[in-house]
């Protein structure tokens, strides 16, 4: 599943006979290559995705032209769709706290270009620590903090940039505020938290506590998408690392932060790689 | 962490100053040679823990002897041990209901003592369909049906056969009863069972249709002791299986059962190798 | 990517514009609903490859008549093709020698349906050891002893059999013959070897105990396709198992066995559902 | 194997009777507490190993006086040992060229002392590309170029280097050069190189373009110490990512660095926490 320098086409609808057809019919007619194609059939669901990775062979393709061209034909399905160019980068808000595990490893990627070809146009976080980080990358930092009496504020606050910067994506890099149900509602389905569990077990604090308490031989990683149900979001990716007995809760902390930033980022990954889709409260990851 | 054909020495008391060297030191003075050794100290729970494998440099070595010597010295510690011959196998009792691909694996490498060097004097089961395969390995094969009257009796039953053939370990190969208290008082630390999920997630009914509900992107298995708290004795080990969106719930039952099977094989290989100590309600597993 | 019931056409060809359509297009206008679509291009040997599964959305769908209509569309892009219908099980021949790890792990999923629907008309021996294991599953053994002299009979009464037994898939289950090139030959793309080595790393005999010489901390197993070039065929799938200096050779061995199982039923598994190609010296897996 | 606050005692010899108690013995007369201890005999090689982490139970205790009392002892068998405090943080020089991902690593975990309480005091390359990175850590680089002509010249610098800044260990982030002779017998046993492949598989030059030829269905990577023998020093960790047709040998050398920076930074904790022992061409690695 490595980096592809070709137009991606990402789709949704029901499942309804020909909903390959007007999508691979409509590219072999208009002279776009296909070079890499999934499409999966939630039978549970009776949903409907596919995602194209396609090159034209003439110099003339435009977006546009493409858009005015396929509307009328994903309209026959009631087809949602994406088309997303390969230069395209996609603009990604990140939200600390004082944990730096996860940013550090993001600010990575973007530095090198390393698995992860995004903009990061700001970070916000409701504390000052993670400044230099940022400046070293010179990534505007936007220091919020927030009360029980400024919440409302500070979550207007973050609205505003996130528009102001024309954000994508956000990613809570272990920002560890629980957000109100109107800011979760915002940015259902284009947020991005890791929690520091394999979900479901170990919701809410302190979950490598719970897993020492428990004497869990792994603990594990998981990234979801944002929305009203607390650390109950449609899953993108999880991972995990064995422990044994000698590891006590702090040291769980810190091996399982090793866990959390490639989990993080590996789900940033296939998100701006237009492979994940929301399937009622699940996620279909078409990875080739 | 291979087979090992050397005596095995294991203790635990409180930690104390001395509690390595009562063992080391008598090993030395008794010509016993010291293959490998492994110790933990518990911090929080104030447990010390040893495995010791070695050889007897002389011909004339015996447990009897070993024992009225070691015995004074292990009384000034409080110390609970056990010595195990290089070539003790242990008895393992088997129990199962209609799934067959633990049993199929316990039995494959009883039959060929691949990575498990144990006796299976019978297996007992609350339906007649293994009964073939344990006969192919030449195993006695009781079939207790069992109903809510007869429960009761059923279990006494099976307490009797562990006695009349003189059991040393429980082995729950997908035994899918719920059985009493006592029958769990009874069986607590000499029975392992094994459970479909990655415990503590997805505990009780159909772990996996819960997977699958969630949206999980990994399933796993939890290889325990049976105590008293149902799905919560202490957990030995635990392995997982990354699956993705095109798994419905028979799917994972499938994928999963690999995993259960090579997780319970483990559990039993470590504890007959004696590397398994209980510690409040978690394990010290001493690997090597 | 489990177990699926749908019909499956999988094809292979040069990359030109419309090979999807071809395919897509056809289905769509013949009302076959498409559950599942993956195709590849490898960019460096200019193939295209392509697997769906599909169902007739009416009840006289019929491979005949899809076979005269398809292959005009087929001839014009030099497409090769395949279908195969839902019910479908490959015929397997599996080859053995002595060891017995992997013929009772394809064995037992046979004998369960899990993971691997296939028909094992028989098995072949050049030790009669195994005998039992056969016949405990009613599959003949034909045991055909080996010398030097009698290697090209030997190998022709394989065929024999392979041709009497209307064979679509040879396994070689850790069969320890050097095999003749033309029997190479003839089995080139129909026969699955498993080598106890991370191919290319410790070629040739005793791989486990290279490994051990070189101090590796990992061993892997290799399942990969046939071809006259001994232990360089066409890597199918690998896998591997974390060791360390507790681990002598025959632990090595031993331990090694675990992963040789799952790699060749995984491997027998990827083909038999028509998810691998190959494209000259190596494969493409459409795993969906 | 989390991070350890006791002392750490480390030894080596033959394997005779009392090599454990020699040990164990002094240090219950001398109120030194056992937290841990791990010992392995290599019956091939004839060796004994063993660590011991262990905490003074009065405050009295000194290093020095540990020395005098115990080197008779150590003496009576000819054992090679070192003691370590808690505090003690091993001098690492890390050498680069270009490639900033295993530094980068590295870097972080020394700035967060996440799994690596190690002191950075010097970065040397042959390159000025990575003087940014070391500047904002503010770790002195030396950049040090090098061409056929003047490569003694350079390595008679970065010996001088080692010894000016008091170096405990050297490790090769990706230092693309090939020593001299002269150089890696200097270094042999404290300097510990990653290899972009899973040695001895792919050794020497372009391992990912090897691995992509073959149709590996793994690529991995390996820490080893520095000897003589290029590409060959005993293994000390090694590490694998699963990939399939889609990954381009560029792909591949992406994919593979996320392995190299966890390999390298494991077999560093190891080596640090005096875990690491030579037994040969192999390495003993005590894990607890």
């Amino acid at each position: 599943m490595p980096n592809n320098k070709s137009w991606v086409f990402a789709a949704q609808c029901d499942s309804i006979l020909g909903t390959v057809d007007v999508c691979t019919h409509f590219m072999a007619q208009n002279c776009l290559y296909i070079d890499e194609i999934q499409s999966f059939d939630d039978k549970t669901d009776v949903g409907f995705f596919i995602r194209i990775a396609f090159r034209p062979e003439g110099d003339d393709f435009d977006a546009a032209t493409f858009g005015a061209l396929f509307q009328p034909q994903a309209d026959r399905f009631n087809m949602t769709w994406s088309l997303t160019a390969p230069d395209h980068r996609e603009r990604v808000a990140i939200m600390v706290s004082k944990y730096d595990h996860c940013l550090n490893d993001l600010l990575y990627r973007y530095r090198t270009g390393n698995m992860l070809d995004i903009e990061i146009p700001l970070i916000i976080s409701n504390h000052p620590d993670l400044q230099g980080l940022a400046e070293w990358h010179d990534i505007p930092y936007y220091h919020l903090p927030i009360s029980k009496d400024t919440k409302p504020a500070q979550e207007a606050k973050i609205r505003e940039l996130l528009e102001q910067y024309d954000i994508d994506l956000v990613v809570l890099a272990r920002y560890m505020q629980v957000m109100s149900p109107a800011m979760c509602e915002y940015l259902d389905g284009w947020a991005i938290n890791i929690h520091h569990s394999l979900l479901p077990g170990f919701k809410g604090a302190k979950p490598y506590h719970q897993a020492w308490a428990k004497g869990a031989k792994m603990v594990g990683a998981t990234a979801h998408y944002i929305n009203n149900d607390l650390d109950e979001g449609p899953i993108i990716t999880q991972g995990i690392q064995d422990v044994d007995h000698t590891f006590y809760p702090e040291d769980l902390v810190r091996v399982g932060q090793d866990v959390e930033r490639v989990v993080l980022a590996k789900a940033v990954r296939l998100h701006v790689s237009k492979r994940v889709f929301l399937s009622g409260g699940r996620t279909v990851v078409l990875k080739g």
